[in-house]
């Protein structure tokens, strides 16, 4: 694979939240090895040691930013501890982020390339053993973005990098919930497939191809802004309507069923 | 008018909140067209769906930015309908905004140019139906920001855009609640008339200079940060304390009336 | 002292959340004066008027951005009433912000110079008295940041800024409550010290290396992300768990305490 040539960006993706000046000290440090680069925030409610979550917000950033953009991720339980520290490279950008799983969904493409970060050997001596962001992250992300620091150069190849486990069981299934609480799944329509909706919770959402294609308080379900089938409540919160969340299965509702219920009742 | 040329700042007000990626995924595009564009977030916890509030915050910018700059709206409940999309030239900015009265204030004014964006035309294909903020409202920003795409090759002329509808009813009123509770009106104090307080609620709220001009607990009312009247509790909050919001009617005491109170009880 | 040169970069701590153009406002004017200036957030939820946090988060930026760095606070209960405005000149930084102790960290270094800001004589007509935020610091940061305005042309020299006090008593005890609910303390091991471990609330925490040093449920103490004794319940928040914040004492547990304990019982 060619790498990317730095586009100067870095995204960050946290679960620091909003009442600490933890990522301002992280962007400082960013500027600090790179004065041109452009951060962007990505999201840092996360909900607290949620790896699950923040690799799924990592896995939405792939083909949304400029080739050669540094996207950190940190939600990071063991910090400070003997867990690995990951550079991949994958889908045209490069991905920091502890070995805990948080890049499962980029260690599953084709094109990634993942490296154990070897932080001694760079020259980082963390000034703390509880924010790795700010004293590890942030100084190679700023190194990567303003083309000092190589991606080869971060350390040797990493065969076994933490991956997380998928859903046990097959079959589809709510993965986010979004802030409209619109119920996002992993149902992937594929072209020439025939769906009439999902059904949650012993509810029928019919699919419908925007959120105003049906009356308010309507359940529905359509392809959303994750390309994905989500489930939405017009004008308010299926999420809060159905009682669910990420975990719960969805059932698709293809054509054929829809035959059937048209003959047989 | 003549256009003001591009100053390479995009500003975002949204309702996507603080949990997911929809932001970010916004700005990668935006950067993808104009590597150098400054982002500026303005607001994205604005209610789901709250058109008006959004309007407001939308009509706060005029004159805050320097001129050129792009400012988008995403407040969107009709995503992925006939709804049109448009572009407005005014106050020496560009605005982007769905055709849903989210930029009356802006369309208001006599150096508006309102157009309809013709997407198709602009060779811009959605990935979604549900996200336009993204899919629309992104790249165009990106290419107005970075000068690849004028303001007049957006689409035609729009000779009836949505604006929303004004109160009923004459008189002042309460128009936004900020974070501490200070209750924003849309009453304007012309220069030369003579104001002793606002009355909200049944309340009287004396006009002061400034919130240190009276002691802790009080209730007053003051020229504030939007140019207008707006109620405060000195130290606390006059939302809390009236138990009132946007909508409420306020009565300004002139001092006409503060004379026929002295002269007539 | 030699002043550093601007390096572009102008940081951003207020009281102004979420939900309001507040920020996006200063973010604006700034921008108006200095289009390449670096805008970085660093917490906007203090809490409303709550000077002392602001104080904690603005000293935490010390030594964590690019010389040059221009820091504005805006937590200003004062506004538009007589108080002054700062600029200090410190750890290789500038510091904006109203005379109300803000800046306490900043002044107690040996190489911080303090000028009161006069407002007039640079040409600045405050738009408001209520957001000075917007209508004084950021038209001064803005020219700062930009080279156009230099730190000795903001003022005379202040002899008297405004110092918050220090607590009554001594010992040390919780300073901040971060989002993890860790209790950040102003205890610093000096180096050769033996410490076990910290008392708060009647409970001992034990000193560990890292999270990641101890089963979740733990109620440990380490040194933390701010170079000082923090205490962590491993997975969940200590703060919900002691039932204390800022303010509350904590003791150190020396290794004498610990060989007493051992020889005693």
């Amino acid at each position: 694979m060619r790498l990317p040539a730095p586009s100067g960006i870095v995204t960050l993706t946290t679960d620091f939240g909003s009442v600490d000046p933890y990522v301002a000290q992280m962007k400082g440090v960013v500027l600090g090895q790179c004065r041109r680069a452009v951060l962007v925030d990505v999201v840092h409610e996360l909900p607290p040691q949620d790896i699950g979550a923040a690799a799924f917000v990592m896995a939405s950033l792939v083909e949304r930013f400029p080739a050669g953009t540094v996207h950190i991720g940190v939600v990071d339980p063991g910090v400070g501890s003997a867990r690995r520290v990951l550079g991949v490279a994958a889908a045209d950008a490069f991905w920091l982020a502890p070995d805990n799983g948080l890049l499962t969904a980029l260690l599953a493409r084709e094109d990634a390339r993942a490296l154990v970060i070897d932080v001694d050997a760079l020259g980082i001596r963390p000034a703390s053993r509880t924010f790795h962001g700010r004293d590890v992250f942030a100084p190679i992300a700023g190194r990567l973005a303003g083309g000092t620091l190589g991606f080869a150069s971060l350390g040797p190849r990493c065969a076994d990098p933490v991956r997380l486990a998928g859903p046990s069981g097959s079959g589809a299934r709510v993965v986010w919930v979004d802030r409209y609480g619109n119920l996002i799944t992993d149902l992937v329509l594929t072209p020439g497939s025939v769906c009439r909706g999902v059904v949650a919770a012993g509810r029928e959402a019919p699919l419908v191809g925007c959120y105003a294609d049906a009356a308010p308080g309507s359940l529905v379900s359509l392809v959303g802004s994750y390309q994905t089938v989500e489930l939405a409540l017009v004008g308010g919160s299926a999420a809060r309507e159905l009682g669910i969340g990420a975990g719960t299965p969805v059932q698709a509702q293809t054509s054929r069923l829809d035959t059937q219920d048209q003959d047989g009742r």
